[in-house]
């Protein structure tokens, strides 16, 4: 008795292991991206070339955790509910890698937007979607961390208003550059910076989308208010 | 002994069945790639919409397919080799789903595109980006279905050729956008598009990476030539 309580105390140590991994790498993820648009903004060529050289950390932590949900699968064989939360790990971490590499060209965007010292200050323009992204990416790692099905659920539906933000960026961006054709190289190097931000709040929605499926999985009957 | 044999013949069976259904929806994949990549070269509205409207089915293949991987491991409690099988087809189907939304995208910025009726014929520029993409994914699918080593380490190196493609492509049409302002608007549908192909190729490098590091971890003593 006492021997598969502590084997069960061990496994639950383990997968809260794996779950804490997560949102460690997520917490680094996150604070990429704050770089990243920082960097942006401010065309801070030393922050951005620190975002565009420390993907590999990110892709480092994805490996390992792969290997570690391997590992407690062929372990411990976990049932439904702890299965579903190993195979909702594996995809979120994907997201996550990806996420890092949609900063990661961020970065590098940004390191030739400074050498080119131009002046038009439009990435100043891509404030308020750099803004609405870091909040969706936290609250979807929030709602991750607590598996929370109605916050993931909140959450994913804000996806909409940044992609009404990207739209208005863009507008804003063609606009200026039918006026300034002399701009326009530049200028899409903005726009490939908002697409990258625009692809974070997917890759976000993704996140929660993880775990409203895998907790509805879960235990269905617990979910609806019917 | 018999009974042994039996489940074991069922289980391979079982192993076998996803990666064929991963197979299958690798098929159905591509197929949804090269219409859309005709649709956009021909400007052909009606299989534009056909493919903006059918990435439904491809979301629902890979639900299932993780459905089916979860029930394995909990039912098999597959070791090292096959579960690692397993955790290559699930992070493998979320690259195809990927594609597919990708593909969905190059068929709606196609609608517009058409709806537009301008006449720079400009689409046709990503005639040779479109081949090396198909191409590329076909052969990544292949490597794939036979998890060969070798052939995804040289089909993950073609991504360079894509991007080299994309950047002669990209720099074609900023040319034109600054020759021509008032067709920026719908030079950068196009441009999308070609960042959808160019995507299309990052994922499908992403299915051979998936290859390498899950055969290189089963059996590590054949895949080196040293």
């Amino acid at each position: 008795m006492m021997e598969i309580q502590h084997i069960s105390r061990q496994y639950n140590q383990e997968l809260e292991g794996v779950k804490n991994k997560v949102l460690k790498m997520g917490g680094l993820v996150e604070s990429q991206v704050e770089k990243a648009i920082s960097a942006l903004i401010e065309q801070n060529n030393e922050l951005a070339k620190e975002v565009a050289e420390s993907d590999d950390k990110i892709n480092k932590i994805e490996v390992e955790i792969d290997k570690k949900c391997a590992q407690l699968i062929a372990k411990r064989q976990p049932a439904a509910g702890d299965l579903r939360l190993i195979i909702a790990v594996i995809k979120v971490i994907t997201d996550l890698e990806r996420i890092g590499d949609e900063a990661e060209k961020i970065g590098r965007y940004t390191q030739k937007l400074t050498s080119i010292q131009d002046d038009t200050n439009m990435y100043a323009e891509l404030f308020r979607l750099g803004e609405q992204v870091i909040a969706m990416l936290r609250d979807a790692l929030d709602a991750f961390a607590r598996m929370d099905v109605e916050q993931a659920t909140k959450v994913a539906q804000t996806d909409r208003q940044i992609d009404q933000e990207f739209d208005r960026v863009s507008r804003i961006l063609v606009t200026y550059m039918m006026e300034n054709p002399r701009h326009i190289k530049t200028m899409l190097k903005v726009i490939w910076c908002a697409r990258a931000l625009e692809r974070i709040g997917d890759h976000s929605q993704n996140i929660c989308e993880y775990v409203v499926y895998f907790v509805n999985g879960q235990d269905i009957r617990h979910t609806g208010l019917e």
